[in-house]
């Protein structure tokens, strides 16, 4: 497909999904930078992509506008069958699915930039403050993850089997996160190792923070 | 499908989407009960069936248990055809999961019980700062979706055309909460219009908090 243009930031984690996202996909997009810590998000014209003043957003060569990363990574896969980012099987898709909103829904939102802001701002959290918040909610999905993930034989190189999908996308991005804020990681052997998989292959690699236009 | 047992709370949003879905799915399921306040979900037997202690969690008939209320009301779209939850075409299977996730990734996961609990352990949050809260991620979100929802042409009765899907289940589910924490609606009469569309439907009303088993 042409024309793609991404609205993301180098350093978001949802952006980092959906750069995973196209690039397994074998897809070219032009990179549109928008920095989050400058507040470009928030300009009128950004609003004019994305009402929700939020990156990622995918613009399709038609002038479509996709929002949500787990939105535009099932589009993607309705769209681009190979390679798929879920597997055939209702029950493993829901499986893969659950993984990757409990980092989507469960995680992230609570450990982004704006919410951060907020916490200082509305209850004067310190940096010690802010960073505890962040071991707090990592460790009460991460724990259970670890244990989901050692223990179920479905885990293979990858959360789901031996083909990388929409939950190492999430996961993936999550750690990022997680690195830069100092989660001790140790407790999550599985998780580091899935991880480590991961950031070998070319399209995960390529989508990491450090590795794009506006890394700072 | 016999012997489903859905794991759930009357008053969790997550819980009443899937709620929403089976009925509209017309399936029937046991109801099994966790107060949230009590820190029942926190018990070993229930983390037993789901080891991130939330709910909601639906247990299929083979003791298979899936989590995460998007990726439930997927498998259900998946296996039980009809009525359907999402439309057809990929551009608006997007829509309509981005205006879902909107509600599930972007609004839900800050205002739900264990986050404001959390606030008011963490950060000393009294009522009227944890209130203030709540109103500001609603307003976040639910301004730019009542502006996409009513200038969109794709949004009719509901929130993509004339049936209810799975954007309508995460908006009505949503509601309760902003009700119950005094959110001013007045500034989205589309949101309000499809509330009430979706509220006269049984298969909504019959999710509703007050009308569960469980209901204070």
């Amino acid at each position: 497909m042409a024309g793609l243009v991404l609205h993301n930031y180098f350093r978001s984690s949802a952006s980092v999904r959906v750069r995973v996202a196209l690039n397994l996909k074998g897809l070219d997009y032009t990179y549109a930078a928008h920095h989050l810590r400058h507040g470009e998000h928030r300009s009128e014209a950004y609003r004019a992509v994305n009402p929700h003043a939020l990156v990622p957003a995918l613009e399709l060569a038609d002038g479509t506008v996709l929002t949500q990363s787990l939105a535009i990574m099932e589009y993607l896969d309705e769209v681009f069958a190979e390679p798929p980012l879920l597997p055939t099987e209702p029950g493993a898709r829901a499986r893969v699915r659950a993984i990757a909103q409990a980092i989507a829904c469960d995680t992230h939102p609570l450990t982004n930039l704006r919410v951060l802001g907020d916490l200082r701002t509305r209850f004067g959290a310190d940096d010690a403050a802010v960073k505890d918040w962040i071991h707090h909610w990592v460790k009460e999905t991460f724990g259970p993850l670890e244990t989901m993930l050692t223990g179920d034989s479905a885990t293979g190189t990858f959360c789901h089997g031996e083909q990388p999908g929409m939950a190492d996308v999430c996961l993936f991005a999550q750690m990022f996160n997680n690195q830069r804020f100092g989660v001790d990681m140790a407790p999550y052997p599985t998780i580091r190792r899935i991880f480590a998989a991961a950031a070998r292959l070319p399209a995960f690699d390529k989508a990491a923070p450090e590795n794009q236009p506006d890394a700072e």
